[in-house]
């Protein structure tokens, strides 16, 4: 009989899996010493179990990923037979290059941790890039949540995809291909003369009825920007698609600020339920989807 | 002193390399026997010594690879201080994620390999992503060609780079900014009706100077339908840049025959140099560079 | 359940596993881009399925073993719980010590490729040394297919076991021992005076049915060699014994030529079955009983 | 020539080590995004170079780990020849056995991930347990202070030194060993009828120069609750000598309070040198000759 | 179904626990050269089976380590699903931090030893330090014997736990606790003057009753002068509890000499069973309730 | 500057090599407790050093093996840039194969054990076949004495190379090459009727000057036999190449009584130098000539 256990980031996602699941729940002590260093402490031993670790590695991610890792070894020497974690949210996931030179490629290390404290299967959502699957030798449940996404959106001739940036065009498509819709991309240059930032948009957005799609809000400024420069282009409406809420820095007020009709997000970060302007979709189900499938329950 | 030995593909470049740098060749014995199981073997031991091997891994690419692999045993086990390795053409490359459903990473799997048998150290050009240098837990001198090939691009207000397809947007927008240019992007749809395919351009080429970029042009056929399609939409000039020249599939022909001006490519799977149409820049220059720094000759 | 796929040099073999073991044949897509790489891909996920690949690295091995490499590879990341590799003929198999000087040990390097990329099991089928087994962390279920040879050959007083070479001579004696016959050695030796090759027989050989026993018969060279010398020693008959049927360079003309009254081999390497002269004992029995044996069914 | 780097609670000890040892620093950026998360980056590459990074892993411990650990595999990518790491204090050091049931061992995790991230060497202070250095393939540099500290004390016939618990009595005794001293503990005992803590002191402190040591002051607790046993049972005056300065939850205050003549420690965690109260002894020197004598410079 | 195998040293052990936990036990052949190499065998295979191999690593504890690392590479071979190695007395334990400069770190290079040939998980009893288990990634079922000692003393007022020397204060400390007795430590020092050795106890022992606890009896002389010391300090009675019974160098005369009541300890080392003043419990029936909840059997 | 250590079997060989190449020697502590458990240690550190390791793994095997394991590890502990261990005498080289049914291969895993250890190149002689240079993922230096020892036979058209077993063929043919001999091989056959083993020769000695040669002389039972069967088959004279002799259960003895001119083997076991009979050729020269080649000294 496999368990679920769960870092603090998850502990409502850990329980609602068990529940849909029919699989056990162990409440696992997560606490600080005074000196701030975690002390993580299972209930029980696990011998000859199967054990689901969830946790999302979002903000304070350092702490986070630490609490996950150490759950991994204990649950390991707790004698677990086989330890898959989920991590809905997988934090320093946009380090998957070296985006500026001499620097880490902070994903990859992230993932040789995990692999070193003894993982044998991740399960995780909308990766930023599909790439960093690669940074594990074993498989990777990378859930594509656009079909998900997309049933929240009503089909029409009207519809134009957007990607806010360069990076995000490949999601953009695929979701373009879904709707059977069209595509847009911002492109940030930098002025000839005064070498001033500039943002244009490449792709027809005037009277459509314009989504933008990316894998993360954090700031939100991107995403503001972009609504602002579609709005400016007359697009007749723009809803926000976004895996992760991070929301960093007041995103939520600058959203609700920016002429954006609707932002479509889910809970991989925990995130209050029942909103309006954020509908958060629940990612329970595709996750005990996946486990099922992974686990032949 | 260090050494340099290379494989079947490159022993052009690695004698070039040799010459420019004044680093001793050696040439290795590869050979078949007639089960075309290969022999490699090197003239002599390499104690003390850092080995650089040169290898493209280009078509046959299992047969290059494993000639890489079994060099660098040869020059492990022949006791080299440090092995170095430089693939100027990384094969599999466009393998770097699981591109369809329950296929293999491919090109993780090969950095594996490198590592498993035995590199300290790996030079390549224009990886087809960037996320693919987090396969390895070394460090990678993914050697970017842009300001390379814009020194052979007059600068000029009319210029726009276009990528031939979504996955290559980020290399196509690196390159507009070195050249200030505008940016365009091919896309790839399906019709609603009949789900026949179709492509559609996304920005402005229309009177303009477009240079189309991709990191290897394999049977040409994406650039030649991006060429026609251009031309068709009135742009005033096509040149391609491409760092890899594949050339399947009668690829030369065809993108002869396109409405293309010009093809600037390199070196990095044998070509021969002087040629009007297809103009090759010579990568020894660039690589030596890049030794020099990496071993501080 | 497990599941069984096969590289595309074993699809045959496969099939006939699967009939006979009663276990699932999954067909896999084995294609070829234009550039020749290769593209792998399984029809399903093997989610907690045992997994049996089976391919020999025959001609052209290098393609052949890739294949295997992106097999494992594919089978892990789509979950399998354990990966057994069936590889009837391991190609690079003669490589499996410093044969010549500063060459590499290649037999150890793919037994390193086949660890990394993650089996958990090899069967093969009578590897060129026992040793080589010791490339392996893992168990080898290396098939000894003497008795099962011997079967085939009636007992008489009057047989010698041959081995064509010094370094087969350990498997000539073991099949001496089993038919209780006489052991005779062909030695290669230089001659003091002109250093010109020479071939000489050690042991009896006059009016002996002679069995010449090899693993693997590649050009014929050695044993059309053997046999004629054999005959001019006054053999009375002599007969071939070799599991791997290589053939390459006209070897089976050769043989029809050379004074040999019988071949006795197998298809571990694809033949076609009704043949005369050659004949080929079907390994799929032997390999069902190893599986069997091995996964308890 | 080596280059000294440091994480964001060692830039002073760093440039200070770069300074006596004459050594290049290079200021490294560390910031953090928006979201929290780390962002690590090197000035410049650091081919064929030895590389020390300095960092202790004091609160916020996960945040300071997870910044050497980039800045590791930051410094490989950028080619370091060999990582020397510095970490005077190794947070997570007492958790370097299972001290409660199904937990971690958290500070095995951690060498475990900072071999993985690359490091080829370790100098650290005063590690908690001397065993902890076996959780290091590679050696270890555990430089013990116990010399260091003890030229602060002068020595006289009335010395006892006093483990503040019995975790701590190999270090006590080693101490009482080289200030010729008399040894106490405190032991911590469970009364039988109430099963209320108690603590009481095992061996002679009456009129005696009391000389506590610990590895590291934390809360201050259990120091101050032996400071005021010490002085209850009649010591004459009262010293406490630790290597390590966390100093949480009001530590600093309590220890005031408590009859504590002086406390002796070290800027391992970055400590205000210039105190009356607490003298904090600079370990640049120490680390510096050990580094000298680890680089032969 | 598993199966139990043994080393030549644990051959009762191991047939009491299989008749215990009625699982099957396999007679191995151990045997030597008469070079003195091992030459270890099984008598059949092991595939799809758990396989626990039993084996103390007492003296000679270079043969028995070397034994154990037979078994687990033949049992691996042999197709074992996983194995489990039971080690009663972990040899080398003592050695598990650098005791003296510039030496090794032996316990941690036995246990990387026993990784590398293949266990999944270690069962062992009181190891020298709770630090050790750090030195294995897998996790260590490290038994804890107190309870199952404290059982055959009577609990009384007047008890005192006393440790030998310092190193094994924290076990005397545990089962002071359990007992609800006093707590004791022999020291020893150095005298000022001339430097010779001597032992000083610290705490109360006059008219107690003692009970001297530690690991490990190896000559005796450190539990013997601890004896004579205590009675020269007047203690009522002792008695003496340590797990392992290496008793080299007529330790058992030196005992019996001794002022000791008592000495009970176990057959992690072979004993006899039946003797009077050596009360040899018996671990079997708690190594049988550790492997049941371990394979849940 | 690099330094040279050994174990308790090659302190003589050490030395001599240390004077030969004018590196310093190290005298290391390798002592037992009286446990028999070994304690070793070094002098000094050894940072920046290359460590060069002596010792032959010779009886008792594993006594040698776990003192050559425990000076790596303190050697790497100790600061050593590189190891390199001298194995003259590789113990279990013969275990080199699944040589029964459900064995270990036991030269593999020692092998695997060294290389966790810690050497980074390992020099030997002679090995038992060279398919175990394979077990090692570094460079073998596994030293050919054929040529060292034909030095010391004069050449003559009489000669006869003898094989003692079907295993020692190879090494007997490169030796009957080198002299330019003729070969013969003795094969151990069983009788039909009833099945009582019996030794026959392959290929010609009456009347010729026969040299039998093996790897290792261990209880000389099988040279001596050989020794009898070619008297019998009137050899003119017998001698006997060996490069290790092992010589357990009186097979000095046995040799001297057997039809032996004269034995021709090396100290690679300790040995005295200066007998008649026994002819021992000193390694030293041999193995400086290979150390400055791989050190480039």
């Amino acid at each position: 009989m496999p368990k679920i256990i769960a870092g603090s980031s998850c502990k409502k996602i850990a329980c609602d899996l068990s529940t849909t699941l029919n699989i056990g729940y162990m409440d696992v002590v997560i606490e600080r010493f005074s000196d701030q260093e975690l002390r993580v402490q299972l209930p029980s031993h696990l011998y000859e179990e199967d054990t689901i670790i969830v946790q999302s590695t979002c903000n304070p991610a350092n702490d986070h990923l630490m609490e996950l890792l150490f759950l991994i070894d204990a649950a390991k020497r707790a004698g677990s037979r086989r330890i898959i974690s989920i991590v809905p949210y997988f934090g320093y996931s946009r380090q998957d290059r070296p985006a500026y030179k001499w620097g880490p490629i902070s994903a990859r290390l992230i993932a040789a941790m995990l692999e070193a404290a003894g993982i044998d299967h991740i399960v995780t959502l909308d990766l930023h890039s599909k790439q960093a699957e690669g940074f594990f030798k074993m498989g990777v449940q990378n859930i594509d949540p656009s079909v998900f996404f997309s049933s929240y959106l009503e089909k029409s001739p009207d519809l134009t995809v957007v990607s806010p940036d360069i990076g995000g065009l490949v999601r953009a498509q695929k979701m373009a291909e879904i709707l059977n819709a069209e595509l847009a991309i911002i492109n940030k240059t930098r002025n000839g003369y005064n070498s001033c930032e500039m943002n244009t948009i490449i792709g027809e957005v005037s009277d459509k009825n314009c989504v933008i799609i990316d894998d993360i809000i954090d700031t939100g400024e991107t995403i503001c920007k972009a609504a602002f420069l579609l709005k400016q282009h007359k697009a007749r409406s723009i809803r926000v698609i976004a895996s992760h809420a991070v929301l960093s820095n007041h995103a939520k007020q600058k959203l609700t600020k920016a002429p954006i009709d609707l932002v479509l997000t889910t809970n991989s970060i925990p995130q209050e339920l029942n909103q309006q302007f954020f509908k958060i979709l629940n990612i329970v189900p595709i996750l005990a989807e996946t486990v099922k499938m992974l686990m032949r329950l």
